[in-house]
């Protein structure tokens, strides 16, 4: 391979145990106040993970910045002396992106928490990174709009985490993903420099650098400032929950719905595990026991459009051999059939102590084909594997459960994971459909892209980041990390701390 | 200004005037074939500008190659000799982005014009960047398919002049430009090394590189092949043509459409000049001459959802004074009245010997404003401007009648349109809605964006291309080309000579 900008290294992190954290704490408090550097050992225990809770790494401080200024301000320091710097927003991410690294800092922007400005007008509302995702619906509906990415975690994920992991959820289907939905930023670069990209405009000239930031994890700077599209709220909204004695069938009636030409806000496949984990724990008492299958298929619009589409819909759930389709119209029926979905992850503490999510993506026509060999895998490991899908978008969430108090648990658990990630890029799918690469996947990144994929991005990531300071080793292999010293082979299992 | 990678240098064309373009030619003849390399200035005639007709500029030489290997290699001949190249697909681009450069070599894809794969199942079309917009609906109707950016000339400009400007089109206000629509890219770097980006899932992760090359007008390597999503055809569509006896009133019609929720495929807007134009030239004698402006509104999807929300649409029509309301429900109704509006350009040569039409974005609700200030800078500098726009998007295009024989007169008609620029971006727009910037607006760049975000497409552009031979000089302004010694003042006009 020929370097195309050979003067660039490859972003790695300093050395940074050497720091006199005593000295930066006091030059941290300076900018932001004694009360917000955190640097207790105690209270850094609320700091060691994000929602990949498998992973523990306490970072040497945190900073809880209020402005712009001040994150650039607390950059400054991170720059001058080298130190890692990793940004957190709730900590709800499932790749450990907001994972602390040792001897770095700890950026958490849960104090941005304001909604800055709302423009009904051209539809756009500019929000601080630390507001939560429901909150930018819960400003707007008043007027008839809502903001449509909507993770699971939606009531107390943070915006600038949506940001960093380019989030997805149940309506991304035919609304789009985080990116879709994000048209202007203000950012810190690595350097502490503020610039602002893209605006309120859609589809400005030049490079696209609020495509590339979206979705970049915290490794080319910190946004302080999110310039949201809301959406008008659909007139009328129908679910309609249909079961199925076979999960194949399930997945054949999403393909045809997508076939007759009709895009649901959001298709979701349970299977029987998950169905019955959820209904021990939420019992909607609608999700039937002994299905196979459940397909939840929400559908917005017009209410012509939507009573139309809703029939059309029921009969290809029928055509494809549904036992029964249910249909809610009311708003308190149709958060009855979510209300089991929403709770699936959560719910999966009733079945095993601890589960393992992943998030793979597959063309749409391969269904059928990657279960059938996720429980050829499951069997094979030894581990059972629920499954919760965004079914439309081909977005697949195997629950892998387990018990992390046993010994090589954990780790043989993530093999089987990464197995699946493997079969998803095989079929011609994806190792990240929402919930980014973070720590956990960057090891399955040359699964997908070629040695000179991974080099283009390492150079975009270093001419932001030319020190190598914004959320090091995430995202991207190293030979440290993921090479042969890391692991005994390509293939065998890998331990947490060859990784951080 | 703090440098980030202080070490890159800023993109100017290397000096090639002492190229042995004999050598150069022959060398490429082994590649493409000897009959593919144009090299005499009669055939050269044909490659002397793009759309931005009034601008002129032969190449050194043009090449025709017909694959992806053939194009790495006629890059690294580039590369090698530090030839600067410009790619050009079908030349129909209006903001000169595939205007030759002198002692540059031109790249036309137009050879490569084969569909490589069509994907039914998963709504995927793989395609050569010489391929023509128009040819991919129609390879994929017969299966009720369809491709959504419909640029005015998608009969005849291609698609990787598409990747290349991120086009748009009258569909785009509900379906996106093209960058929605390209999920993957073969390209061929500047030095000639060919890489895949992106694939056929939506949203892979790592750096959006394909949302960063689509819009890079030719500056960050060649498409070869690109892989576009298509959609399904909607099952039914009514045009609504309404006519207004003021522009505003026309503008406030589209604003309560957006603000009613609903989502029309496209609403164009076409002024008393641009009325009569197209009927003095292509005749749909269903304009009304004397309307001070018409707005076409085509409405797409279910039969259901179609027939209620044309009926909507015609009542907010009326309630913003619409003189009258006709409703196309059949093809041949429909094209009728969609044949004006994509004759709309082409008609203002019945009006006057040249024109030169702006491509601006401004917020909806800045339409009447707008259009206000336009219609003084008309007067004040006394050329005729007509105005054609997607209403829907913001999306201005003002038309200024002039003739270029007249000494000076492309020189203030220049200005005029800058100062239409400055106006956009003033109001919080943009320079460019889907023209891109290319050669005509990039002195413009700096008024929408600081030197900073300049400095950092600046790097991004250096990372792909460190030689500075992809489209050197195109998008980015450079004091050589925009600066103190081009211009006498930051207001004053300029002259071509200056600036290529």
């Amino acid at each position: 391979m020929t370097a195309i900008a050979p003067s660039l290294h490859i972003s790695s992190p300093p050395n940074s145990s050497s720091i006199d954290w005593q000295a930066i704490a006091s030059e941290l408090a300076t900018i932001v106040g004694d009360r917000y550097v955190v640097r207790t050992r105690e209270e850094l225990l609320a700091y060691e993970c994000d929602g990949l809770t498998s992973y523990k790494q306490q970072p040497a401080l945190v900073v809880l910045p209020r402005s712009t200024a001040e994150v650039a301000a607390v950059v400054k320091v991170c720059d001058r002396h080298q130190i890692p710097f990793v940004a957190r927003g709730s900590g709800t991410g499932l790749s450990g992106g907001a994972l602390p690294l040792a001897n770095s800092m700890l950026i958490v922007t849960s104090r941005m928490n304001k909604i800055l400005e709302v423009d009904f007008e051209n539809q756009r509302v500019v929000v601080q990174p630390g507001v939560i995702n429901n909150w930018v619906t819960q400003a707007v509906s008043g007027s008839g709009f809502y903001y449509a990415p909507d993770p699971s975690s939606q009531v107390i994920c943070s915006i600038g985490g949506n940001v960093a992991e380019n989030s997805g959820g149940v309506h991304c289907l035919k609304y789009g993903v985080t990116t879709n939905h994000v048209l202007g930023l203000k950012i810190v670069l690595p350097n502490g420099e503020v610039k602002d990209i893209g605006g309120k405009i859609p589809e400005a000239p030049g490079y696209d650098l609020t495509g590339v930031f979206v979705g970049s994890e915290g490794t080319l700077g910190i946004a302080t400032e999110i310039t949201l599209k809301i959406l008008k709220s659909a007139e009328s909204i129908q679910v309609l929950l249909a079961d199925f004695t076979n999960v194949e069938a399930a997945g054949a009636t999403v393909s045809d719905v997508i076939g007759a030409g009709l895009i649901p806000g959001g298709m979701e496949i349970m299977d029987n595990m998950s169905i019955n984990a959820v209904e021990d724990t939420v019992a909607t008492n609608c999700y039937p026991r002994d299905a196979a299958a459940i397909l939840l298929i929400e559908i917005d619009g017009l209410a012509s459009e939507v009573a139309e589409s809703a029939k059309r819909v029921e009969a290809i759930c029928y055509q494809n051999g549904a036992r029964n389709v249910a249909i809610a119209t009311e708003p308190e029926q149709r958060l009855r059939l979510w209300k089991g979905r929403k709770a699936a992850f959560a719910a999966m503490g009733r079945l095993s102590p601890d589960y393992y999510v992943q998030d793979g993506v597959i063309p749409r026509t391969k269904l059928t084909y990657v279960l059938q060999e996720i429980a050829k895998l499951s069997e094979q490991y030894g581990y059972h594997v629920a499954n919760v899908f965004h079914a439309g978008d081909g977005n697949l969430h195997p629950l892998i459960l387990y018990n992390n108090a046993e010994a090589g648990a954990l780790e043989t658990v993530e093999e089987l994971g990464g197995e699946i990630l493997k079969l998803c890029v095989r079929v011609g799918g994806s190792i990240s459909g929402e919930h980014g690469i973070g720590a956990d996947k960057k090891c399955y990144m040359p699964e997908m892209f070629s040695e000179t994929d991974l080099e283009t991005m390492r150079w975009l990531r270093d001419t932001f980041d030319p020190k190598g300071i914004a959320n090091p080793t995430k995202i991207l292999p190293t030979p440290r990390t993921c090479g042969e010293g890391a692991k005994p082979s390509h293939d065998a299992k890998y331990k947490l701390s060859d990784r951080f």
